[in-house]
């Protein structure tokens, strides 16, 4: 008996909701990804508006099912129209996923996510490594380095216990899902994990794959508000699937550009059935 | 006999203008589907210029044929920009398309939008259906509801001639061109209107569609001034064409991110005779 | 016993050195053509950020090895962003490129261009041949035209004397490694100059060829510091290259939005055997 049999996620249902309530996403977003960010929502079912003008933020988060923040590319306007749509969107009850974008890259960027997580309750928070232990260090604990002083920058096999335990402990603190992507992945929230080991290492040769999977959850767990983090699990783990068909895929002279643009339409063709076979993970 | 024999579109002339001239157009528009954008102008025959700070837009204007104003991710740096442009064009007697991306959607979109129509002279102005019934009902009437409130929110064979009708009265009123896209296509004088049933239902599984449309417009425009209608008929039913040739092109692999490379390249690839061949409108 | 003989060269070592250390570039660009700035640089092997708000640029800066400055969407935000963060890359001795985009079409434009190339020192400056002349027209000499009087917009085999001359002086007076691209290009430092015939028309007919390559220009050059010159060249001939392969890939109904696909992909399968074959260029 193993833990796949302990839970293991209904892709039929999370997967069919996306597709049936096409939930609409406000991205507030970077520049450098924006567009595939607009088309994999499209692509998995849902809707993207991005917007990021203080006088309108507000009012597109109201008319959203879930707001979607990337601090890829983030300004003095930009960080406040943040702020402004993430409040909205904790007083109306939508989904919020925070993307942490170079998180400890710059004094901004950390300070800017410290904030965010700070002043307003996401229900995912999705990064890498790097930027998840910036987060966790800083927040409530004066910028120290503490919890995360022995997680090394890489989740393997080896420390794959002590990193489920981190993300566990930063959900705990924070109150979101936590999803930490790299070659094997962890969702989770204050009590379990969901460990996956889908994708491609060719995924990090095109610009945004973070980016697009974070939209992507945006929209996942708006369609799915009361299992949050299976269907952030599920998002990361059709991201993977979608990366390993579009790997398969490509010709001998396709590169990065391709790539890109076959992830895009695998999760435009992407079925559950697709997910139940391809879906490498486990629950701990 | 038919409509169709009433009036035809010179497709040869209009095409042919536009890649002999190769106008260049400048561009104030959103972040998302700049790039696409850009590429279908240059796909078109036309030359794309992306230019927005205050300091210069006036000057970028005066040395293009002529201009595209999209409000898609608009702030309150681009309003101004907009407003000045658009001016500098009227003034220099350049060509000017207005697409009112989300009009409806935010008070700044709309209030935007409806300032942008009372204050500059638009050649054409290009949206969906809402977008439209947006600006028609605030524009002089005090944003009361009026012209359009039977209109519904999707032009069908059953409201088709209402809605040409309400496209026809709002030409009269702002003095544009007005197209109305959606299943069916509306391109509207004060006088007349053609109705146009080509493009696929894939194209809105793609960001941007409508704004690389309201991009080529006003380069089919702006190289055909002396038949405006006509001119953004060709572009409508341009695009839609492309479209359907480019979904015809789509593999059983293939999504949006695919398809929306074939429509570009199709655009690329298009003659008269395709026009000639594919175009599928009536005039009334 | 002709030019090649006399210098060539050494593809190897500098395609080798940037997919080894892989430089991390640090973008500040325009919204149209970025995320293809962004996979050109995964494709040849280097790391994109980009980052523009005053606040983070220099800490951005500093942690990467090189700069990559273009102006083409430039407002008076991100001019001051350009200038902190090139005069921190001259302190700590970060190597940088500019892309002087529309230099000549606004007033904004030109004085940014001849404000950055005043107070910060570049190691190469990339554009065409009408935005280099309006740089070398105004630099140090008050604006007028001089130098650059008798060299016409386009640079020919007749005029490439000339125009490798203009080059030469141009880079004297401004320490940088000059390239102009077009037809035939020119890589100039003071005292030689590599011409260069690759590359295919169809190239300009897609956004942000130019843009790309002074991406990658920035990681050739940051992977190999000793020699500049050559390793711009070399980034040059790399583009010329994978435009000439991708062209060859292209089916009867692509365009240029697979033919910007391709030319990505083609640097991402790049080889130094590829270069040494496809290579079109002399030294003078």
């Amino acid at each position: 008996m193993n833990d796949n049999i302990k839970k293991t996620i209904d892709f039929d249902t999370i997967l069919h909701r996306v597709r049936e309530t096409k939930p609409l996403i406000h991205n507030i977003t970077n520049y450098v990804t924006v567009n595939d960010c607009a088309n994999i929502l499209l692509a998995c079912g849902a809707s993207p508006i991005m917007a990021d003008d203080i006088d309108e933020v507000e009012e597109i988060t109201a008319m959203c099912g879930g707001l979607n923040i990337n601090i890829g590319t983030l300004n003095h306007n930009s960080v406040q129209s943040m702020l402004a749509a993430g409040k909205k969107a904790n007083e109306l009850g939508r989904m919020i996923v925070l993307d942490p974008v170079g998180a400890g890259a710059s004094k901004l960027r950390t300070e800017t996510a410290l904030r965010l997580i700070d002043e307003i309750k996401f229900d995912v928070i999705r990064g890498n490594i790097s930027e998840i232990k910036t987060l966790a260090s800083g927040a409530g604990a004066g910028h120290t380095k503490g919890v995360d002083a022995d997680i090394s920058d890489k989740v393997t096999e080896e420390n794959l216990k002590e990193a489920v335990a981190f993300a566990e402990q930063f959900s705990r603190k924070t109150g979101a899902v936590i999803a930490v992507t790299g070659a094997i992945d962890i969702v989770a929230c204050g009590t379990e994990a969901c460990c996956i080991r889908n994708g491609h290492p060719m995924m990090s040769s095109i610009t945004g794959t973070g980016c697009q999977l974070s939209a992507m959850t945006a929209a996942f767990i708006t369609a799915n508000r009361e299992c949050v983090m299976e269907a952030a699990a599920a998002a990361v783990i059709a991201m993977g699937v979608c990366g390993e068909t579009a790997f398969d895929r490509l010709g001998r002279l396709d590169g990065n550009a391709t790539y890109r643009n076959y992830i895009i339409d695998a999760v435009y063709r992407l079925t559950a059935e697709d997910l139940k076979r391809g879906a490498d993970y486990e629950m701990r």
